[in-house]
């Protein structure tokens, strides 16, 4: 965040700063969610909606179930919500009473740690590594709460992950989804990097269980992040009681964003051009990265992140961070938001952005580095 | 919620349902913020934005201050917010601990008392009525403190009020806010209402403290509530942790929002003829209601709501709206959502659709209460 906000001053002040620091495509939306949302400003009809979203767009996302995956997936199950980040808040503060245990990753996306503790959940990291793949095991899960002395009440996985980009299969989400089943434990599956999936299998936990919980997002594939706009596919038991909580903690999500995304699902064609863009970036980055001593600490297989070991250039990817920023004005974020423990040793480049600020950033981090 | 699904049930078979039921004005946003949106939305341009709003609007927000109340606020304590929904959640989150005590008024607006319970926080509901205009008083708090053998965290009250449309003075105001300063006790004033003020003194508890804590929105003057755009006035101490929860729970309010409220802020005229339109249904109400022995259970003072004693016709207002729905096709909003002990003898009336629709619904329910 500091780093963020640094950037941002920097820019405030003209100069000519590349980003590789925040997860956000800069490919706009797709060109129907603009038509779509232009004519719906225009004409000025937006009110508050259902609680859990429109029901044309709820449908639409079941269709979109049936067709990229091959799942019947009832409508009534899905819950728009306002961006993944009111999927998280309205699963922890349904499923979860304060105190109780939930496992996540490490290292992880900062803000299931952030939204977890403000909710007076407990936060059980587990460390993935090479060794599984950076995937979570229903044995390392056991092991941790053996160590912990605990009983875990949820299990959230990423799948792509962010920041390590890998990617869980279809098998080692059922052994998940089943050791969680067979104990009574919620399992949350944050699938909101599908579609950017470079190797290996895009599974969704739907394929394998009804009563898992998914949540999912209009922002990466679609390109929608300043619109705040998600869903969630809830097991039938929790449409109910979700709604309600929704009801009285968002309302509904933004209408004109709930129709802009709805007509974002005619866009796959753009999406998947945009998507050979970070395939392009990710090629870039693949080369030219570990040749600058930079190596990959996690595999690159989905999402539009590189986990990179900077162990070869400072013990301190923090101050690593700054000095570049400041520096050569490229913006990458510091391992330690994503992993408290060792995240010194790493830092996250995001490749969702232009081929030519890729191309520029690492031309600047070259120069940069032979100088040091 | 019931008589709300009912009526969105009927109207899709095709019924000429009118609803008073929902807190929403018929008019759309102002005409400022529609060609900002449109713009906008074509132009693509959309992406995360500070955690707390773009700065602009932030200042735009300051400066409306200075305009309207001839208060100075900083422009950095304001935080935009996705709706006042979220800013209640982020304050109740950033100021109490689970098991804290946090005072309401009873009837008062249902979120209130359910996110407050979702977030694990005990609900003090205190009874108001003609006795004190509507209004908390310290001394009631104080009394309820006793009876209840708790101390209380904090003390949120709406001025004007949904539903009873009760006006607290700035004098009322001030007694509260030094009632809870002296006590280390958390003020949160709702003036969602503001600019929408019949009779009395609209005041904003900034003219008096910069400890308390402002949620408001542009959802009810400037007729914005499919949006989910709204904002906070934080105390200095609590700008940066407000911060990085909303970071955490948000990311940020959905930029198209901010972009049209910044905007709507110019719109001051267009509201103010809308607000005649709210005036001429209020008198409508008042010159009519009474007539059907449906009599005022509070002075309708501001927003706009009409807080009706339907005890003459029922002892049960729940069924009672659910009669009137079924029979005549118009929708208000049963007791038992504002007030869980007393409901069944009160209805609230929305009086922010058009007037035409103002008057039939009261054509309706005279022809339907004759024939009771």
């Amino acid at each position: 965040m500091d780093v963020l906000a640094e950037a941002t001053r920097l820019k405030e002040r003209g100069a000519d700063v590349i980003s590789l620091a925040v997860g956000q495509p800069a490919h706009p939306a797709p060109a129907p969610a603009l038509a779509a949302a232009a004519r719906a400003a225009a004409s000025g009809q937006l009110g508050y909606t259902d609680a859990l979203g429109v029901r044309s767009l709820r449908e639409a996302i079941a269709a979109r179930y049936r067709r990229v995956y091959g799942v019947d997936v009832d409508p009534r199950r899905i819950a728009v919500t306002t961006g993944s980040s009111a999927g998280f808040n309205l699963a922890f503060l349904q499923l979860f009473h304060p105190g109780d245990t939930v496992v996540i990753t490490r290292p992880g996306y900062p803000a299931y740690r952030n939204i977890l503790s403000a909710l007076g959940l407990k936060v059980l990291e587990i460390p993935v590594g090479a060794a599984t793949g950076h995937a979570l095991t229903p044995e390392a899960i056991a092991a941790a709460e053996r160590e912990a002395g605990t009983r875990v009440a949820g299990v959230l996985i990423a799948s792509p992950a962010n920041p390590t980009g890998a990617v869980h299969s279809r098998a080692a989400i059922a052994r998940l989804d089943a050791w969680c089943a067979d104990r009574g434990v919620a399992f949350i599956s944050d699938e909101i990097y599908h579609g950017l999936t470079w190797s290996g299998e895009e599974a969704t936990v739907l394929t394998v269980s009804d009563k898992a919980i998914v949540i999912n997002s209009f922002s990466k594939y679609f390109c929608m992040t300043g619109w705040r706009i998600g869903w969630m596919v809830l097991p039938d038991d929790l449409v109910r009681p979700v709604e309600c909580l929704a009801q009285s903690l968002y309302i509904s999500p933004p209408e004109l964003s709930q129709i802009a995304a709805e007509a974002a699902l005619e866009g796959d064609a753009e999406m998947d051009a945009v998507r050979e863009g970070y395939r392009r970036n990710r090629d870039l980055l693949a080369e030219r990265l570990p040749a600058l001593s930079l190596p990959f600490a996690a595999p690159m297989d989905g999402a539009f992140y590189a986990w990179v070991d900077v162990s070869g250039h400072t013990n301190d990817s923090m101050a690593f961070a700054r000095q570049m920023l400041a520096d050569i004005h490229v913006a990458a974020t510091p391992g330690r938001d994503f992993d408290p423990v060792d995240g010194a040793r790493f830092m996250r480049f995001s490749y969702a952005g232009s081929h030519d600020d890729m191309t520029r950033a690492l031309d600047r981090i070259e120069g940069w580095l032979a100088k040091r």
